[in-house]
C-alpha cells in the first residue's frame, strides 16, 4: 500500500455518548428494541433523558471510536464530523485530539447543539441507542477536506451518515476523492435497522464504491434480506474485494475473493457493555490492513480491541491497545 | 431519632467530575500532590484540560456523592448546592435527581459555569484532583433551604465548602437551623489541605457545632498537627458525638465517648479508582446511624458502600447499594 499521512480517516457522526445502567423493562416501556439504535427528536431525548437513570457522558460516533481505537492501536488516524462549539462539543473534540486524531472540522457557531445519544445497558451486557443527531444534520459536502482524504490509506465510513439529509452527499465526495486518489474506502452498515432504511442505496455502494465492508450478522442479513447468516456469505462474496462479518461471540469471519477465514472472538475477562464492539472491531481490523497484515492477523487484532472494549463501559478503550496486541497477537 | 422527611441533606460544591487515566510524571510535571485536591481558576483549568486524556463526565461534589450513596442504600436525601443553568449544571441536577435526592437549589442563570474537577487516576489507582469551583462561589445563605435542613435527621457538611468565599456563612446557618431543630450535624474534613488552610476555624466547629466528624488519617493528623495517628485519636476523643476516622485499606476506627470500634475494609474485588471512597464512607455509616443502627454497624456499611465505588471509575455507586448490604452485611 502506498504512503500516505494517514492510515485511516474516518468520517461520521460525532456523538456524546450518555450512559446509564437500565432494566429491560424500561426498553418495553419505551418501545425500543434491545440492540438496536434508534433516532428521536430534541424534545424526545430531553424526555427520555429525564425517565433515564444517572448517567455518564463519554465521547462516541461509531466512526470517532473505531478512530480512537486505530490511535490507542499506534496507527495514524484523522476525524471528519460536526459537532456545534457548546460544552459537549468541546468535549468531544477534547477526547478525540487528546486520544491522537486529527480533527479539524469546523464547529456549528449556532443552530442545533451536539449530539447526544442515550444509551441504556441492561444486565446482559447489551446497549440500546437513541440518537439526537443535533449538529450531525449540517454536515456536508463543504465539510469533506480532500486533501485529508486523498492522503489517507483508507477512508471509513459509517453507514448512520445515510441519516442526516447532507451528509450522504459528503460521503459520496469522499468515495470519488478517495478513488480518485487510489486509496481504499470501507464502510461500516452500522445497525440492521440503518440497513433497513438504506438498504437499495448500500447495494448501489457495493458495485465499486465499497472496497471493505464490515457488518454484523443481521446487518448482513438484513442487507440481502435473508433469514439465514450463510445465506448472506455468498451474496457479499465477490462484491468486494474484503467483507468482515462480526459475529459477536462466535467470533468474525473475513471474506475476500475465494477465501474465507474464520476468527475467534477474545473476551478480556467479562462482557460489561458491548457499546462500541463492532467499532472497535473495525479499528483493529483497519489497522492491521493499513500495516500490511494479512486478513486473518487483521481480524485477530479486531477481535483483541473489541474484546477491550466490551470489558468495561463505554464505546473508546481505557487500555492502550497497542500494549495488548504485543501480548495477546 | 425522632421522625424526619429527611435521613440526611448534604450541603457541598455541586462539581461535575472529568475523569482520566494518567501517568505518575503527568502529576509531577504539573506540580500536583499525588491524591490531593487543588483549587485551579477558569484559565488553569482549560490549560489542563488540554494536556489531558480523554476523558469521562460524571457528577461528582464529596457531598453530593454521599448523597448518591444514601439514595442507593435505601435513606431518603436531599441536597442543597449551586449549578449554572447550563449543559454540565443539567447533567448534575440529572443525575443526582435520577439517583433520587431531592435537589431544588435554585440554578445560576448567569456568571461562572457549573464546576468541574480534571480528576487524574493514576495505575495504582489513586486519584489526584483540580478543582475549578465555578457557580459554587455563589452559594450563599439565602440558597439554605430551612424547611429542608430541620427536617433532616442529620445535616451532612463537606469541610471545600469553606474555600467559596459565602458559603461558610450557609454553613453556619445550617448548623444552626439543625441544631435548633435538635437535628445532628456531621463534617468531613474533605482533604488534609483543606484542613491546612481552615484549620483553627474547623477545631472551633468542633466546640458543638459538628456531632458527627470523619475524617481520613491525614486529615485528622493535619487537624491536630501530629504526625502519627495514634496520636490525634485521643485528641479527637469527646470532642463531637462521633468521630469516623477512615485508614483506607486498613478500614476505619469509630471514636465516641470512651468506646473504640475498628471497622476492617470490605475490598469488592481489584481497586480501580478510589475517587468517592471516602464520601460512600460516610453515606454508608451516615445511612447506618440514621437507621439506628450502632455504630460498628453503620461503619460496616460504610465499609461497603465504599469498596463497591473504588472497584469501578467514578465517585457512585455502579451497583444498588442496598442489594450489597442485603448480601455482605
Amino acid at each position: 500500500m502506498s504512503q500516505a499521512r494517514f492510515d485511516v480517516v474516518g468520517i461520521g457522526n460525532a456523538i456524546v455518548d450518555v450512559l446509564s445502567q437500565a432494566q429491560p423493562d424500561f426498553l418495553t416501556r419505551h418501545k425500543l428494541a434491545p440492540g438496536s439504535m434508534t433516532l428521536i427528536d430534541n424534545a424526545q431525548a430531553d424526555a427520555l433523558y429525564s425517565q433515564m437513570g444517572p448517567g455518564m457522558e463519554m465521547s462516541g460516533g461509531s466512526a470517532a471510536n473505531t478512530m480512537a481505537g486505530i490511535a490507542s492501536l499506534g496507527g495514524r488516524g484523522a476525524y471528519i464530523g460536526k459537532v456545534k462549539n457548546d460544552e459537549l462539543g468541546k468535549v468531544f473534540r477534547h477526547d478525540l485530539t487528546a486520544a491522537g486524531v486529527a480533527f479539524d472540522t469546523t464547529a456549528l457557531a449556532d443552530g442545533p447543539s451536539t449530539a447526544r445519544c442515550l444509551i441504556f445497558v441492561t444486565p446482559d451486557a447489551q446497549r440500546t441507542m437513541t440518537t439526537y443527531l443535533g449538529a450531525c444534520v449540517e454536515l456536508g459536502p463543504g465539510d469533506i477536506d480532500a486533501k485529508v482524504v486523498a492522503d489517507s490509506k483508507v477512508t471509513y465510513l459509517e453507514g448512520y451518515l445515510w441519516d442526516p439529509p447532507q451528509a450522504k452527499e459528503a460521503f459520496r465526495k469522499a468515495i470519488k476523492i478517495a478513488h480518485d486518489a487510489k486509496r481504499k474506502v470501507a464502510l461500516s452498515l452500522s445497525d440492521a435497522f440503518c440497513v433497513g432504511r438504506y438498504r437499495a442505496e448500500f447495494l448501489d455502494l457495493l458495485n465499486g464504491g465499497v472496497d471493505i465492508l464490515f457488518a454484523n450478522e443481521t446487518e448482513i442479513m438484513s442487507l440481502f434480506e435473508v433469514d439465514d447468516f450463510d445465506a448472506a456469505v455468498p451474496l457479499i462474496r465477490h462484491r468486494c474485494e474484503v467483507a468482515v462479518l462480526t459475529r459477536s461471540a462466535k467470533g468474525a469471519m473475513v471474506v475476500a475473493g475465494d477465501k474465507t477465514h474464520m476468527v475467534n472472538a477474545a473476551p478480556l475477562g467479562k462482557v460489561v457493555d458491548t457499546t462500541g464492539a463492532g467499532d472497535l472491531y473495525a479499528a483493529g481490523f483497519l489497522f492491521g490492513y493499513t500495516q500490511g497484515y494479512d486478513h486473518a492477523t487483521s481480524g485477530r487484532i479486531g477481535s483483541i480491541a473489541a474484546g477491550e472494549v466490551i470489558s468495561h463501559f463505554g464505546a473508546r478503550p481505557e487500555t492502550a491497545l497497542a500494549e495488548l496486541i504485543k501480548r495477546h497477537l
